[in-house]
């Protein structure tokens, strides 16, 4: 069965709700990385905004920011790049009665076709996922030309042989158009490639290898002497595993620093706040978002990414998958109240390999 | 690469230490059901006992079980069932002092080249499997046809619909010697083909059906009214599932009854120590066990399975496999001191897919 | 704040509906341990059946039965226990068209006064429990008097010194008034008591015991020359423990036997529907169940135990606790729709002793 | 009983191979951040160094980083931080033979009288904790006065009211000497000092309150209008909680910017290596370190501990504590080879609080 991208429905600007609704009403900033009171803060849903009498859509959206309004139109702005004089929707009502709508079910007919959405609401490891593995496939392929695939990636898959071959191979076959992950990802990844090991122990055999607990930090001082991850990838000549296929299909792979960071590498963004923005460049642009074995790059990621998109102008939804062999972590981004959100309940070593045999 | 079995070194019963060993001692049971003071209890090693100055292996052995010696050599025995005049082995010596010889490193050498038995001590979510797959792949390849491969499965197999096939395609394929459960999963397993549902919902995509709830009451009740599941599936023309292969296949399904069944359906084996029996018959053949997603019957059936096995006259290794999604279930059989156990933290629906995927 | 038992609104009975409505439809049962097709199952909630003219209330009932009319009454029956010519009542209809009243809001006002109960429908390690324990503190206080308060025991219970001595402390004041467990609970009670280990390690220190693994069966072995555990305490002169205190202070001690079982020791019910009968004994009179730190226990008594009690000839209704390390435990007893189940996620060694610090 | 503080041995400088061992080599750092090849690695060990031949101790340790040899002696750093011209150790012998020596069992006697260290290898919900909680008892009695004690901790202690009391109550007596955290933990405690709520939810009967969800990002925006947590505290009248206990006790209060805050407040410290310098300034006067329900702070402050400590000239243990409900959290942090760490499996909820009964 192929995908088919759901229909959007649009809120019915000509009745009387819209028309007789006031324009937003906005204050200014005062000072920088404030916002006014009363701010209006973004949801994760398709939002309207009344302003010289039209209903625009706020596209680029994430939850809990604020609209900027200005001549270039809307922006979906963090509290934290508010500067003076910026202009800030104000209003707590969503219902067009101050100029702002919210629009929570655009894409309801999809999801009334689909009653699953609406039953399964905890997700364990005795839900069945025979059927999400499926959808996920489907949307795959669609989404390899049509869409734009973000993997949110945890350092376990670094350390192990087949999750760590199946995630490359995506890369290869075009399934992967961005990758964020944190320092630990691309140090367990290098190490594999130049020692053949993870944290010293053998990638396939898992035994250590003498001396071997050298090898992470070995590879990570190697690496400081180059500027960037491309420069050390070329010069020591490695040709696979993780960062070599990005480096080599032009995958962006974007690299946040934490505070359990040896090193870092090259190329890591050290602050947390510039590595949100640079994230969120590509969650911008995202259509499907994967995030696998990690608990703060996933709810990071599903921060910032709204449940929609604008493509080619017309609105459709953002798919995101979490996948773990937590129940805790992957409920967690439910209940944060991130919709659309499936959880799936399984070792990523085991999912990577799924997807990659099952995409071509 | 093709699995090869380890081979079994004896001890040196021409060294000193057993040749100046004197015979066992043994007392008499004087009520059923009650060992001597001071009985030995059994491992899951190969124990060797003196008799008539002659060192023989227990067979069939399993731990926590005392021996009795009769004409008609030794038996390893339940405390349960002893009866009145049962000779048990007395003595808590293991080095040949007392006659009683427990060899705990048998298959040493092949340990000795196969490092990671030392290191990897617990196993997570973070372990890597692929060498372990492998393994057991060549294992299992080996053992379909000079093995006997026992599958323990837990109710959450018959819930995913890839998960079912998988292992429905392992029996068809001879993968599958016997397979032990409980009530849950041989009703799940019905619900899916009669009704189509699990617990009321699609078994595919999670939709409940209307008064679906009663599905699994429905099944019950209706399998109730035959002699046994045999019967059940041939009158009401079952022809596919879990229940289906095993009769079809001729492999022995044994269901032991819980205090949490409904019903039961027929042939539940109610008491705990009968069922217990039943198990251990296949225990004894297994040469290779695999406990899928059940901490009760993945422990109850380590208990009753011994480190090796007795194959054409020589002396094999039994190899256990535990899988589950909880790191807590899949080392707790290693805690209970099960050698040769090998843990691998995933959904099973995987686990199986890939099994059947793998094995042809 | 002292605990007020939340008052039961019954049906309007006098409302067209239910006078409208038809007596019970009943059929004969033609072979034992089947019911009729078409039977009604019983649910957690209250239910009324028009019997002559009149609305009963099926008292003692449970879910995933059904209801055999006799002239002594409604009795809830396991579909095992029905024998030939017990009349069924049948029909699904639940809303008094077909002389069945399935009442799911008898207790509606306490909830609606009482949003949390709608909102916390995933609970984990980040659920605030602070209310949870000082109303259970309320709860169980009231309890003690007036109502009866059943303990499910996991193992885990007897490893820890401070949750040993919990128990035998709420035991001793009149807080627990049944207790239903397995055999290893009493296993590992008795090894503490008699050697000072539990599983052979120091109860305290942990330290293993040379030989100490001896004496979970050396335990066992003794206690099988004995006809009860009763004779067993007395004769061995144990003076603690949770068994012990259970003997002591007339609280019954249901222990069923489990395929996991080694022994076992006497007086466990080694079939599992027998167990089932005589735990159900308890969970008739139950008016709170807290299920601890065992899956298997908690999840066959939530399905035994119905939402409501009939008391003093009224209705009120039933409390039942999970609390567990793992989310995916305590929430499975929600997911089988218990109502009423609140879930805790926590050490059990850590609860009971809140439980004992805080009841007097 | 009192807490008795483990003498260290040194090891013998008078023994022929440390007399016989050379002084150690070093080498220049010719590129800043990148160290020499072959350089030495920390470990959280004692670590001894023969410079001008005489056997330097480096001071203020922690693993993964190369020791720096000045005039004004020994420094541990991390590599980021070498700058040109740094001379650092080379050789990764560590038994004296290349003038380095690391001493892995300098508080060995201890652990011969406490054989517990040996054999809890893994621990899970079913170990037992009566006797960890009772030396980590006398612990911090002793450390109250004696030591320097870290808390680090994870949001999920704010979203309890019984937990929040019992830090706070800690932190007044004397029992917290600085808390590592993160943007989440302040905001919550804040929103509940401030709306009585943590994440919209009343903090104590989980009520969800009407437009709640702004409580979170109202907080955080009205604190951003000062230049401090201190400013912000005062002059909006708090005066309660955690951040407001730190403020009040003079307890530093670090917290470190994560990719998935919101906001974030004033004072976080954006930069994920500042941050690591910044809580390492309080790793180095650690001699007790808890870290409670976070796995990202918990493992990266065990990174940067070491498992010694030299106070008034004397070489101490340092003690690492990691609690939460999960057994893989715990589980890392040993996993990693952090001596002396111990591992408690519960919710930090009754951890707090037990831990604030017991100490005055």
């Amino acid at each position: 069965m192929d995908f088919v991208l759901p229909e959007f429905n649009a809120p019915n600007f000509e009745s009387h709700a819209f028309i007789s609704s006031p324009n937003v009403h906005t204050e200014e900033v005062i000072k920088n990385g404030v916002a006014p009171e009363n701010f209006h803060a973004t949801t994760i849903f398709p939002e309207y905004f009344k302003i010289n009498n039209k209903w625009t859509l706020a596209n680029n959206s994430r939850m809990d920011c604020v609209v900027v309004v200005s001549d270039d139109g809307l922006e979906v702005k963090e509290f934290r790049k508010l500067i003076v004089g910026d202009r800030v929707i104000v209003g707590r009502n969503e219902d067009a009665t101050q100029g702002i709508y919210v629009h929570t079910n655009g894409f309801q007919s999809e999801r009334q076709s689909d009653e699953t959405f609406v039953f399964r609401t905890g997700r364990s490891r005795e839900t069945s996922f025979s059927r999400d593995y499926d959808r996920l496939y489907e949307l795959l392929r669609y989404e390899k030309d049509n869409g734009y695939i973000v993997f949110v990636l945890g350092p376990a898959v670094t350390f192990d042989q087949d999750s760590k071959k199946a995630i490359v191979s995506l890369i290869q076959k075009g399934y992967v158009h961005a990758v964020l992950a944190g320092n630990a990802l691309a140090t367990h990844d290098l190490e594999g490639e130049l020692f053949k090991t993870a944290l010293g122990q053998d990638i396939y055999t898992q035994v250590p290898i003498s001396k071997g607990h050298y090898h992470h930090i070995d590879l990570i001082n190697k690496a400081r002497q180059y500027r960037s991850l491309e420069e050390f990838v070329i010069q020591e000549g490695i040709c696979d595993g993780i960062v070599y296929a990005c480096l080599k299909h032009n995958v962006p792979l974007i690299l946040a620093g934490s505070i359990r960071d040896d090193g870092p590498l090259p190329g890591i963004i050290p602050n947390a706040y510039d590595a949100q923005d640079k994230m969120r460049e590509y969650t911008k642009k995202s259509t499907t978002v994967l995030g696998l074995a990690t608990q703060l790059h996933t709810i990071a990621v599903g921060n910032m990414t709204p449940s929609y998109q604008v493509v080619n102008s017309s609105i459709r939804p953002v798919f995101i998958y979490s996948v773990d062999v937590s129940e805790f972590v992957v409920n967690k981004l439910r209940d944060r109240g991130t919709l659309g959100a499936t959880s799936i309940v399984t070792n990523i070593q085991d999912f990577l390999v799924n997807l990659n045999r099952n995409l071509h």
